[in-house]
């Protein structure tokens, strides 16, 4: 529901352009995220440059192209997208020579791999049918991704015990089936207090938590070499409780 | 992977039976959430009935039977699931004379036809092939349901205008294909600063609300009758970024 057609857009800038207190300066699209194929982005930028030099043919002034963002993040265990170098090397070929400055928003790819989320193993808990669920004390409050879009995050055991990979069902201790990170996962033995680190989750892993359940949110941690410190800390039960306010006409 | 099959249940009740430090006092079900048709309850109660007979015979003390939640809410525009009184009837007649102290725990169809999510019409977009948008200032991050579940929620306008129904896709202002809370959905003529409410958002709406894309968490105001009150604010910019701490050796 973003963005207009090229035609409107042109006809926008046209407009915007004879307004006195208005000055554009240029053009943006955003395709997408986490695009894993050079194609589509080549085809957006090509048509943005037919748009760029459309309007300069008009006598209008564009000096900033937004490339907007898309470039798909390295999943552990899934196929490895265009790298930086090869999405900045088409990029040049696409839009080079244009004379205007890029502008481009890679959070996602920038962010993404730079986080993790930490879990401990509450208990792992053998079914008599064979399926083997290990419980964490991370939820789908603290990563939503896989409950709303199905989305993979590989997990890894901190110190991996000896021994053969064994199929996990990977769950939150929410009360509910929403509450799975996923299915089925090979991963190596785990005991209780083992800690395992959900990879990839520097990018709508935080910034979607929620509350639910009562669950505080989980701290973050920078990390830089061998320093550490909490830039978030986790809410104490009290400063959760103090947001609610009961209005002094509520009898209990 | 919560619970225990039937099998295992009454093994660990005449355990910690056995267990001087434990007193089992009663057994607890719970088959799901949002049940709509009483079958699948009245089955499981009756299991449950005949775990509360067997563990007596064996002569353990069982007081308490808790049969969980799961009545389906009234949703508008759907179906109705049973009442409260074809549900407490149904009870009755599966479970009624065992002698035990009966708990529930019906959260979800009393909290959520209690609450509303309130939004302004930010803007409606006509797009040329004919979609309609409706534009919000509540997003997915208000009521993630609809994106989460596709679960359906009734918009009603509060003041609506005169005029035929239109079909809207009705989003948010989040910039992306998830912030959408519903599409072609027939509603009363809408204007720029006009104010709808989601129906049925008293359960999982705030409790799953985050603050993603820095979206201040929407204040929650109780009503009854002509009193209303804020009982949890709005927070700050300033108190958000409060949260955010810097380290020391993090040089900008």
């Amino acid at each position: 529901m973003f963005g207009v057609s090229f035609g409107e857009a042109e006809r926008l800038y046209a407009k915007a352009s004879n307004i006195a207190s208005l000055k554009p300066v240029g053009v943006a699209c955003h395709i997408g995220s986490q695009i894993t194929d050079l194609g589509p982005m080549r085809a957006a930028f090509a048509k943005m440059r037919g748009l760029v030099e459309r309007l300069r043919a008009e006598g209008l002034n564009v000096e900033r192209l937004d490339l907007g963002g898309g470039l798909g993040v390295p999943y552990f265990n899934q196929p490895d997208p265009p790298t930086p170098a090869e999405y900045a090397a088409m990029v040049a070929q696409v839009v080079g020579g244009l004379g205007v400055q890029l502008a481009f928003e890679p959070g996602r790819v920038i962010a993404a791999n730079a986080g993790v989320l930490l879990a401990r193993v509450l208990h792992v808990h053998e079914r008599p049918e064979g399926r083997r669920f290990l419980v964490l004390d991370a939820a789908m409050n603290d990563l939503i991704r896989p409950a709303m879009y199905e989305a993979y995050h590989d997990i890894r055991a901190l110190l991996p015990r000896a021994g053969e990979l064994v199929a996990h069902d990977v769950v939150g201790p929410v009360c509910e089936t929403g509450d799975t990170f996923t299915r089925e996962r090979l991963l190596p033995p785990l005991e209780a207090g083992d800690l395992v680190a959900f990879m990839t989750a520097g990018a709508y892993g935080a910034a979607m938590a929620s509350e639910y359940n009562s669950r505080p949110l989980a701290p973050e941690v920078l990390v830089k070499g061998a320093e550490f410190a909490v830039i978030r800390q986790r809410p104490s039960y009290d400063e959760m409780l103090e947001r609610e306010l009961l209005p002094d006409w509520q009898t209990t």
